[in-house]
């Protein structure tokens, strides 16, 4: 695995893979501190891919709370043996002057409910903002045929699949599953943050969505009961939610009963930390009469 | 030449030039009424490339004048047998729908002064948000080594090589000189719609830059008499300037004496048509003694 700081030694290595035959590029974008979430990402790359490539950036620009990029997990040394014994071939993980280097000016943008509902609001349109110009740029410099992202995000999946269509980026983005802890929580970086009791309310959050696909298993449809329960669950845990938001999967726009496919999303300050999760309701089938 | 419609079919077409051993790829863009400016961008890309790409799409979202949108001429048969002539070996034609599908969302800007001063202040920061935008989709659309833009167009030069480099979109931006007619004039797809009379009052814009560089000529380095010679000979012919700017080139600040290249700018509206034009002024050497 080679470790590389700037674009033009990118593009070298870039060239020298494809020139040595390498076709298929497989690229999975991260702020680093990997966990088994970044890990599954990976694999899908190293599965479908001639070459792997995995960035680590920081990116101030997408964190609109200072704080919370001052505490975001810095795990570089770690990161590098993970990414190695995953089988990635170039790690770029430059540094923000090789980014936003003086004079820099440009921000992409993508407009309306995808940004500015849900995390949009709750972190500003500026996080989008920072996260579609990072994204944007990231692509660009590693031109892969497949970008692998998590479905954790999936605001962020939807935010990155409209701009990608909108400027014509050839790259396929491909959603992964959100992975779990054996106890339920989506994996995070930030998860380090959080005490074993904040933790442990932390819970709360997955056990609000299971809750809500439950009913729906049941042959609940209508919103309203699935929020009530939902709910309920966080308040026990005293996690008071920034939303609880049921939404169509590809607009944002909010549902009042689960018809089709529905995003089930919550996102919660436990402590000092900010979780966000997600699941996707799907409506139980009409039984047929036989 | 082909005419391309879709981007489809220009990633296509494209591929194909590549697989036949074409690999430098030359691109125009252009709102189409082309004249010898135009043509003289053409010949430069024709010169240092295996294939020609002109672009033609009067791009809706950089006018914040619909009058002026409307007003914008379109011929396209006529631009066809010229780009023919000129050698262009794609003409990508798309309509809008093609470059805005319904859903479109995502806008490239570029903040500061590069587009907020001149002709950002002028037409709105809407015109630059929509110019570097669709530039930015037809350069991923194009991939191309080089793009050839007209130092006619000063301010949108800079941006545009403000966006490649932000963005690290991989193509070389040639700026090319003004192409003039006869009397002075700088070759605009608006020129048509000026009246004899206007057209006439309308020379004043290139003799008032002339009358400035003539004076940097003579030693003349303060730019207040500059200003009033260049302002005077506007006044005469009845052209009241939206703006007329002595810039740094690569900056756009103001400067208030010519001890470097300055960018001498004019807009201005004649009758109904809002023209721009510009010179850099270069100071002459201070004589060494012998």
């Amino acid at each position: 695995m080679r470790i590389i700081r700037t674009i033009p030694e990118l593009h070298a290595a870039r060239a020298e893979a494809r020139a040595a035959g390498a076709t298929r590029v497989g690229f999975v974008p991260t702020m680093g501190a990997l966990h088994e979430g970044h890990l599954s990402l990976l694999r899908a790359a190293r599965a479908e891919n001639d070459v792997v490539v995995l960035s680590i950036f920081v990116n101030p620009t997408q964190f609109t709370d200072s704080s919370d990029l001052d505490a975001y997990p810095r795990t570089e040394e770690a990161d590098a043996e993970l990414a190695a014994a995953a089988g990635v071939d170039l790690l770029f993980a430059p540094d923000a002057a090789e980014l936003y280097p003086a004079g820099y000016a440009t921000t992409v943008r993508v407009a309306g409910p995808l940004t500015e509902t849900l995390e949009g609001a709750g972190r500003g349109q500026g996080h989008f903002d920072g996260m579609a110009t990072i994204v944007t740029k990231l692509l660009l410099a590693v031109l892969p045929g497949t970008a692998y992202l998590g479905q954790k995000d999936a605001q962020q999946l939807l935010v990155v699949r409209r701009m990608v269509a909108d400027l014509g980026i050839p790259t396929r983005i491909a959603a992964c599953p959100t992975a779990r802890d054996q106890d339920g929580l989506a994996l995070s970086s930030r998860n380090v943050r959080l005490s074993t009791a904040e933790r442990s309310r932390a819970l709360a959050i997955p056990r609000a969505l299971e809750a809500a696909a439950a009913l729906v298993a049941e042959g609940v449809h209508e919103v309203a009961p699935l929020r009530e329960a939902a709910s309920e669950i966080l308040a026990a845990a005293d996690v008071a939610p920034e939303y609880l938001a049921f939404v169509v999967p590809e607009s944002l726009a909010p549902v009042e009963s689960v018809t089709g496919p529905v995003l089930c999303a919550i996102a919660a300050r436990v402590g000092e930390v900010r979780l966000i999760d997600n699941v996707v309701l799907t409506p139980t089938p009409v039984p047929t009469k036989e």
